[in-house]
């Protein structure tokens, strides 16, 4: 990674949200971009799996943090749609999310996501649509 | 709510992803149901408003009860897929969200949701499609 | 319907798309709209039943005529995404198709819709993204 | 091909939709499937390109000939639901679409797949979730 990309990441996980939910990004370059979650007992539903939220989560900054690393400097992403199959039940162990790009567009950006864990096994996919923005403009 | 609804609505609200994110289930009745959320800083990502994987659990959480409120007893739902679009910021504030049943299938129930924040902006509307299964059943 | 609402009527009817799928928009107004389309064997894909192209052709076009109808003179809208559910075969029989608008941004709007068959089963839900622009403008 | 994918790209080129859309299934092979369409006038909505249906019927046709062709004999796969975005316009010209397989499971399959234009531009990306059956099965 880039120091700008590095900055990037290292901005993320500083998020609250990061920390209640106990995500992390790993890394975002040229167009792709890594997050891991650890899943225990806190992020179960009824079911005693991780809550579909915990999931949709992980899949929204997976493309996200894709986008936001090869954006130009300065420029945010806010997510305005997405879509996410859950595959299998994500019981315990780590999960690996990746992003990447599908399409850049002038105002949005379309990606998509998949998680996996320990054992490769597909936990989540999903496509989602992104709108560039300068923060602080109108 | 029949003793049996309330009896749903306590086991979801008995939920670690609940009381983790701070989501509370409040009613499911005849395929609706409501559930609340109370936007904190703790929710926020690095733009200052509440994670995409926040609303989603709302959203997913929406859906589900609604259809498990109107599923036989002994039945239990899981989100296969859903999509839902963010569309205002949620910075603070409760939101609520409320989950209806579009189709009742032999095997999949598909629903929709939306959740509004105190002023009644919309900030997340979905649709998603759901299983029915018995635990415990193969 | 005004004099307006019955021009944009007539121009997407007027659609090559139109005739050779055989859908018939039938009003646009106040931010909803009804199309209608007679489901025939040349629409059938392997099964027997509407192709999933003919339904989702038939739920874009309701949202984005409710969105149209109530755009501001001279605005168009496209679609960014869309997803939708097929909850049940259209084999023949009149479809109708209403679309609604779930919330009206600057750049954007969402928007649902629902199919259902002569019997008021429903065939198809979905809900999608639309961006205003201006015929011409950059 | 086998003489077996061969018959089911043969079977789904003989349906009715596409031979009125101008469809045609070009191969089905361990888990991927690619489709072509010459896009013409008469696929055009009031903006002169493509209209929405058209792509997603090729879009939906990709991932359901791709989880066809990795299909046990005899059995068949009906969509549930699917999310497409729209990335650029298709005027004219061939798109070709690809479908693979995502996820495969006991009941349920999902797959993505994409529609690029002769410059290799993507117009199209979808996520879809489908159903195993057996014909005449209950």
């Amino acid at each position: 990674m880039t120091a700008r990309e590095r900055e990037i990441v290292d901005r993320w996980n500083a998020c609250a949200y990061y920390r209640l939910i106990g995500m992390r990004a790993v890394s975002a370059s040229e167009g792709t971009a890594v997050l891991e979650l650890r899943v225990g007992e806190e992020h179960h539903q009824a079911y005693g799996s991780a809550h579909g939220g915990v999931l949709a989560g992980l899949i929204d900054a997976a493309m996200g943090l894709a986008i936001l690393g090869a954006a130009p400097d300065g420029e945010g992403c806010a997510t305005i749609e997405m879509k996410l199959n859950y595959t299998a039940p994500a019981v315990r162990g780590t999960l690996t999310a990746t992003g990447r790009i599908l399409h850049e567009g002038r105002r949005m950006v379309v990606a998509s996501a998949e998680a996996r864990d320990d054992a490769g096994v597909l936990v989540s996919a999903g496509q989602g649509t992104f709108q560039r923005f300068r923060p602080g403009a109108g």
